[in-house]
């Protein structure tokens, strides 16, 4: 299990953008993420099991985590076709419509567990609604008792495919329960009672100003704690984010910003606050100095700016392989810094230090 | 100097698509080829000169080629704008329009000397007119006279900064005369009677059928050869000109067509019939073979058509890195190959073997 902290990239069609598995043991990577259902729909989740499973397929030996599919199921299929719907829920499941040729689908949480337990990730994710924000209370209140249910289901079929599979897939129930304190609370405690073998958070990085997210992650912490499983944070990863919830006992977090920013030409950094810049103004075109002071990574250690900035103002595909692999790296270290400072008892100091606050 | 078949990746803006240098030895490539046009107005050679040279820039210690910037003057110069014309050819030299943001720019021999000295490559090209394909004889007489009162000038600009800013750069001479068999000739005689250190055929790929191709270089080869400097072809090389043109003394060729048959999907291959196949039918799906049953690169070795099918229909970027990297990887094995069989005695054997011809 995920017992100490540990960022997880996203590697949403199994494959981080433009990285080898040979880049990601280089950056430190230890486990990344996947989305079942965009691996569900491309190449289909047989098609996968077929050819061994994710591991295989990707020729990756590191660990790999899946999600449930629900939370693309409702971000992508949120807006309405023609007939003013793409996503039908009921007590069952769900009914979607594929992003990418309009066909429909209809998962459940067992259909959601048999799909993950086909690709065959290490970490799985039990089937939740992941609701908007902001939600009205009567309809959070009746998503979140499904989400429950859901849950049950989720573990029941789970339990059932590992043993006629042979496998140990390690699953994760969701907390939900939106920005309502009593529905986080209670949700925290329904998921803790259950069998799980980790609790992930999830519905807290959907649109919500930060002190939100760090509010509605207060609420639910003290109870998932003393469950003593591995917590996991989904969809959360700025730098200030390792600082507040690791240090609070969370063990895991994913967050496809580090790459993605990568693309759009933003490099992380500890020389500017905010810990981020963008490379494309031309005062970085004669910059010799590599893209962070402090940071030993490959391209760190090879590049300077000017060639980076050459390369992204042209659109050269190098440029965002050399962005995400930096911007990945610098989030491995920082975490790394981060569990050496708990392990240290310099946590505090650290946080300090990088954040100008405790 | 090149003297042996050597294949030159084309790395248009300082950067082969998303490989790093660390790449390119892995790869077993000596040279890339860069474009003075491209260089000039993105980030101007100034700055490149500032930043220490081309290798510096981009961090590559091996050989570097620069083209004179003629051909992409005409090539994305040909079309005309509202006032009938982008592209004005004087004997001093030529007035063209970027096609980045309409800007008005003028090349003449010196420079385009200048500017190569400033990026300062290895090895540069004097400047010169590409004719298109097909040319009128007149117009094709004209350019050619033109082009070689060009070659005399470069050369003598050459000569100046070398000494000046105390460079041994080597400049190749460009043979021109479109698809007419006496101006070709009257060319190759006139290049090989200046002071060159080498020898560029040019004008051979911009259209023609490949048989034309053949015939037009054919008809200049005898001459060059007796000149005994290397011989560049610009902007040649799929497979079957690999055999073809080292097997009758060509010593090196450049060509964008396996990085950009890469990104479109083509794989290089020895296992069907023209050397090439696309990755993206659905039979590769669940297809656990290499994409060459011969190749022996890190994409072969590692890799299946499953996965590489699958990154590249769903446009993951590392379908594009792998893609480049067994393609460019294909070319310089074959062109290792060719070397040892011209070494060896036994070309004709190995060209029957991969053409079905000699």
């Amino acid at each position: 299990m995920l017992c100490q902290p540990t960022f997880v990239p996203v590697g949403t069609q199994a494959s981080i953008k433009s990285l080898t598995p040979e880049d990601f043991k280089t950056i430190g990577i230890e486990i990344f993420f996947c989305n079942t259902y965009h691996l569900y729909l491309r190449p289909g989740d047989k098609v996968i099991k077929k050819l061994g499973g994710l591991h295989k397929f990707t020729r990756w030996d590191g660990n790999i985590i899946t999600d449930s599919g629900g939370f693309q199921v409702f971000s992508l299929g949120r807006e309405t076709d023609a007939h003013g719907k793409l996503v039908k829920i009921s007590e069952d499941g769900v009914e979607f419509t594929s992003h990418l040729d309009g066909s429909k689908h209809f998962f459940t949480p067992e259909k959601s567990i048999q799909i993950q337990h086909n690709l065959a990730a290490n970490y799985i994710i039990a089937f939740d609604e992941c609701t908007p924000y902001p939600a009205k209370k009567d309809y959070a209140t009746q998503a979140l008792d499904r989400t429950h249910r859901w849950a049950v289901r989720s573990l029941v079929e789970h339990k059932k495919l590992n043993k006629k599979l042979k496998q140990d897939l390690k699953l994760y129930g969701v907390v939900q329960g939106s920005y309502f304190k009593d529905l986080r609370q209670e949700s925290a405690k329904f998921i803790c009672d259950q069998d799980f073998d980790g609790i992930a958070i999830g519905g807290v990085s959907v649109g919500e100003p930060k002190d939100k997210m760090r509010q509605a992650v207060g609420w639910v912490l003290p109870t998932i704690l003393k469950a003593k499983k591995p917590i996991h944070l989904l969809g959360v990863g700025e730098i200030d984010d390792l600082f507040d919830f690791f240090g609070e006992g969370v063990t895991s977090m994913d967050c496809t910003l580090p790459t993605r920013m990568g693309r759009a030409g933003y490099v992380l950094t500890r020389d500017v606050t905010g810990f981020k810049y963008r490379i494309l103004p031309i005062k970085y075109q004669k910059d010799t100095t590599p893209l962070d002071s402090t940071c030993n990574c490959y391209v760190c250690k090879n590049y300077d700016k000017a060639y980076i900035h050459h390369l992204f103002k042209t659109q050269e595909l190098l440029a965002y392989r050399l962005l995400t692999y930096h911007n990945l790296a610098f989030m491995i270290n920082t975490t790394q810094l981060i569990r050496n400072a708990l392990k240290n008892g310099t946590f505090s100091q650290l946080k300090k230090e990088w954040l100008g606050r405790v």
